[in-house]
């Protein structure tokens, strides 16, 4: 079966949007349902896409999944949906707008690049503004709620991607990673190919890199010229204590730019649907009044803190019990060494260490499959509400199971050398696996897959001149694995910020580790972004989130256990020879007014940048004008003779 | 001369908007521009409002100003005012929404509440909204900024105000104060009258004193029944830190729903006119474009950091220098005291408080002068901003100045005998100054200034019966007080909420003088706004503003201290028999603790509740609905041939 693409009156042409994958064993009636939910006109409830059955590929196999559908928009359509969608601008004055069609030709550049953004990333926001439910309308809820549930839950629809663009992304993955510079990372064009929410990743890991050069820099000579007898650390301490306050509160500013540039900073938040997995009883929104399940929030209140909460205890708790096993396990090896050192005693000192990291690193895997029950189980009603709990959840356990041993090195046992070996095997260890994991895994895995591919096509090569025909391309990219978002990305990150604030006053070179991790960490990115993953659905966001958050609370503790290892060094006890309590008050009097000056440095530092902030205001002040203006018709001004016997005198 | 009141086509009758009295001396062409200004249609750029020269009052004296006058507005000019200032009325379906002309039907009872509301309290909202810099849009900025800043701030301008409505304040003194009642405040009608504003402070005075209610409860029994042995204080402590926490969290939500029945919660605020202080090179303004004073913000930042800042740390170094000799002083007069006690001696024992509390009074008043005067020095373009710096200044000084010695006593010289006495001092002596200041004074003036009043009517009583006329009102009303804001009262509730929230626990009978008094305070305030003061301008208010940010401030404050004083009961310093290490650091693992509770609490209970969230999403889902709905032309679906050999498969 040949397919004939769509092209607009405009002669503009269209890749396709996205390709729909359904599960081989679907009914022919689900099929046709759901192909003309697609293909009818909006006013009949219907997407108003085009959708076409994708061809057996050359040398078709067996196995190969025959429902296997292309989506299609006209021209038309990319425009409403760019208006449904929300999309930001640069207008002919260089101010950011809300599109819309009626007067999209004031847009900068409308006939070339915006053009092209309409049908590329912008659309492509998500899966539900492909298909949102809303554009099922007309028919009854309970039926489509019945069909769409099954397609989305129980794996009747096996995957929605878009499609990768190759000679968009050969040019992007030239710029970005494969030519060796000194140059910072085209934004813009990851902005473009991936969407807001990926390029502020990105755009955060090359700030973070770049923020932590200085900690690097001083942290070097510290090494080098053997400053580090753990009593000069105050400096350091002091410094990382307005470092990590002031590196924050300039991301955010950072961050503002970014996504003022592209145009999320001040776009309006399209009503969220429910998300696929929310259940409950057939209601009305009370928002829209829509039909739709509604469950709660009292129901959702009680699982979260009698049911998630209680468990997100008991897993610290745990955590805390095994770390304490792992010290007498410690003990018990060392004591073991002092009695009689063999060989095998020597040995013998590792194996706790070992046992604890392999068994930490179970206890994150577990937890984290835990978590994603437990947060589905809360039955969240808006995919951001389930990310954030999520994010929570995980957050605080692996801030724990990363963190707990160092603090309790530092501040119980007041171990500084072992606090200082404990940090470096950790950070090292951790960058080891992550750099295999992340960049050789998928590296070995992609080489595995070309040969494959190569082979393939390479028996059609009389066919083509080098262009990987389409049905090629959709069976290659189907097989690619899914990228699950920056979660993970942003974990790690988490957790070496986490390193660097807290503990490196005592081992100043953990920011270089991190600087060099960084580092590889862009390229490897990078590269599993254009080879590994299928090319992931953009998501518009104007800043990094719950991280956000996430990364200042950190900060916040990095204050205290600085201030803490401040009290704590020989150097500052020197000054209170005397009296230890002199000391604890200074040292908490101290840690307050940092506090409080952490706060209202929050508060001095305005979150957009001034330029950015007067654009904004400007706008506004243009809609109220305008607002004003429109059905203002020119007021009476009477002169008549007052009706009735009111005297003012 | 007799005046005619305007009156509108549909019978619509008026009272004047407001009163302008400019100075005796101002020359006949300033007048005669100024009423121009404000008679001109909008289109030459006019106020389109009527104005009238008051005439003379029944016994016409020398010294009485000839240029009164009285300010009018057409049904359609306060029709387009209110679109303007851009107010919130309830519509048919039961929601807030900004008034437009357009639609201005189906707002709930138009022709009833709605019309009166528009020539009431809503166009009233402040003299920029009654004579705007914008409406003087055709004239040079330069002239008119000559013109207008010598009416202003040389004082030709003597005052703007609007005038009391004789039978709606009967009716609201009424219910408000003078029936002996155990309901609430008419909040809904002192809205009406004063405007969210005012009627957000007494709101929050009601809110504060039931808030306070438990503490007085708990305290009672402490007091009667001699518990109060100074180390069963913990209870209290403990119920103090969690009290101040809950009840600040749940004002947010209660002033939430007010706001959101008055209409300012989602008020769209309307551009910010420079104030009339603000002085700069003429330039443009970024954001409108007008020609309007632009002063660089660095040179702004300047004056504060490098004059303000210093200016009031000295002053708190100077409060805390007063402070240290106050101590000397009294520390002399018990030693002669103790030396030699006579009579005279026993005297002398209260001299250096007496001396101490006249001399914070003092500094207070010479502070609040100079507060102003480097605020209005730092050249601020917004009102807003203004106060706030002002608040700000006033705010830090003031609880030094009050607290600064309960600090000193109670964490320094550690006596809680003389914490307990120092505070109900200073509790009891506020109180009977304030209430004298603030009750008596005024009805004694009232008292003064009615005996005026009646005599001079009293020759006219013949010619009228009863009601008074115009002319005299609007003379009486001239010589009545300025209400200058709810600063003061603001101040003295933070005040008191600190006596009551930092050290309570030594004193638990604070929360039942501070109820005590909140009670006379709400009849004194009341009785004020009422009777002494010219009615002020409205201001839309959303919250409370900057205060909220004051009294937050001020609880953790309060964990900090509070948790201090559990750590330093002798009930608990009973645990740590052996280490004052040990149980200072068990006070600040606590108190971190509490401190981090207390942000998540902030966090957890939301600001706004959610049936009033539920109807704000409506409300901003229903305007991109028709947004999305409005240009939408039906898409075309092209069903043409591709035009070029585009070939998918």
């Amino acid at each position: 079966m040949q397919q004939e693409p769509p092209t607009d009156r405009s002669g503009f042409r269209f890749t396709p949007l996205v390709v729909v994958e359904l599960a081989s064993n679907i009914k022919e009636e689900t099929i046709a349902w759901l192909l003309s939910r697609i293909r009818d006109q909006q006013q009949n409830g219907g997407a108003e896409l085009f959708a076409e059955q994708l061809g057996p590929s050359v040398e078709a196999q067996e196995k190969e999944n025959p429902n296997v559908f292309l989506v299609w928009a006209s021209w038309q359509r990319l425009l409403s949906g760019a208006e449904d969608v929300g999309l930001f601008k640069e207008y002919n004055d260089g101010s950011m707008r809300g599109f819309t069609r009626a007067n999209k030709h004031n847009f900068k550049d409308f006939k070339g690049k915006v053009r092209h953004d309409l049908s590329d990333a912008n659309l492509r926001t998500a899966p539900q503004h492909f298909m949102p439910l809303s554009y099922f309308q007309q028919e009854k809820y309970s039926e489509r709620a019945v069909l769409l549930r099954r397609l989305l839950s129980k794996g009747l629809l096996v995957q929605i991607f878009p499609l990768h663009e190759k000679e968009e992304l050969k040019r992007l993955s030239f710029s970005w990673y494969k030519k060796v510079k000194l140059s910072l990372q085209p934004l813009d064009d990851i902005r473009h190919y991936y969407g807001e929410g990926q390029a502020l990743y990105f755009g955060f890991l090359e700030y973070f890199t770049f923020a932590l050069v200085p900690m690097a820099l001083i942290g070097v000579p510290y090494y080098l010229f053997d400053w580090e007898d753990y009593d000069k650390y105050v400096v350091f301490a002091v410094f990382n204590l307005i470092w990590c306050t002031v590196i924050l509160e300039l991301w955010k500013r950072f961050s503002a730019s970014l996504a003022y540039r592209w145009g999320t900073l001040s776009r309006k938040k399209a009503f969220e649907e429910p998300r696929p997995g929310f259940h409950g009883v057939l209601g009305f929104n009370p928002v829209t009044g829509r039909e739709e399940p509604v469950y709660p929030t009292a129901k959702r209140h009680l699982r979260i803190y009698l049911v998630s909460l209680p468990f997100v205890l008991l897993c610290l708790y745990l955590s805390l019990y095994v770390m304490m096993i792992y010290f007498q396990m410690e003990g018990w090896a060392l004591s073991v060494h002092d009695e009689d050192p063999t060989f095998w005693t020597g040995i013998l000192l590792f194996i706790p260490s070992i046992i604890y990291a392999v068994v930490i690193e179970i206890m994150n895997l577990i937890y984290r499959y835990a978590a994603e029950f437990l947060t589905e189980w809360e039955n969240h009603r808006l995919e951001s509400s389930y990310q954030n709990h999520l994010v929570l959840k995980v957050l605080v356990f692996n801030f724990f199971n990363c963190f707990a041993s160092l603090f309790y090195i530092a501040f119980v046992m007041q171990d500084m050398v072992l606090l200082r070996q404990s940090l470096a095997t950790l950070l090292i260890t951790s960058q080891i696996l992550n750099q295999f994991m992340e960049a050789f895994l998928p590296y070995w895995l992609q080489r595995r897959r070309n040969k494959k591919m190569i082979r393939k096509v390479q028996k059609k090569r009389t066919l083509e001149d080098k262009e990987l025909p389409l049905v090629e391309q959709v069976r290659l990219e189907a097989d690619m694995s899914t990228y699950l978002g920056t979660f993970d990305d942003y974990l790690e990150l988490f957790l070496l910020f986490g390193y660097v604030s807290l503990f490196s006053c005592v081992y100043p070179l953990a920011a270089v580790l991190v600087v060099l991790n960084n580092i590889t960490e862009v390229y490897s990115d990078a590269f599993k972004m254009c080879q590994v993953f299928k090319r992931p659905f953009s998501d518009p966001a104007a800043n990094i989130g719950v991280w956000q958050l996430a990364f200042e609370a950190m900060s916040v503790i990095a204050v205290v256990t600085n201030c803490a290892l401040i009290g704590m060094s020989p150097q500052v006890k020197a000054y209170f020879p005397e009296s230890e309590t002199q000391l604890i008050l200074w040292t908490v009097a101290i840690e307050h007014g940092l506090l409080a000056f952490k706060f209202i440095l929050t508060f001095l530092i305005p979150d957009i940048p001034k330029h950015i902030q007067i654009k904004l205001s400007r706008l506004e002040f243009e809609s109220l004008e305008a607002l004003k203006k429109k059905p203002k018709k020119k007021p009476q001004t009477l002169k008549r003779e007052p009706s009735d016997g009111y005297c003012p005198v």
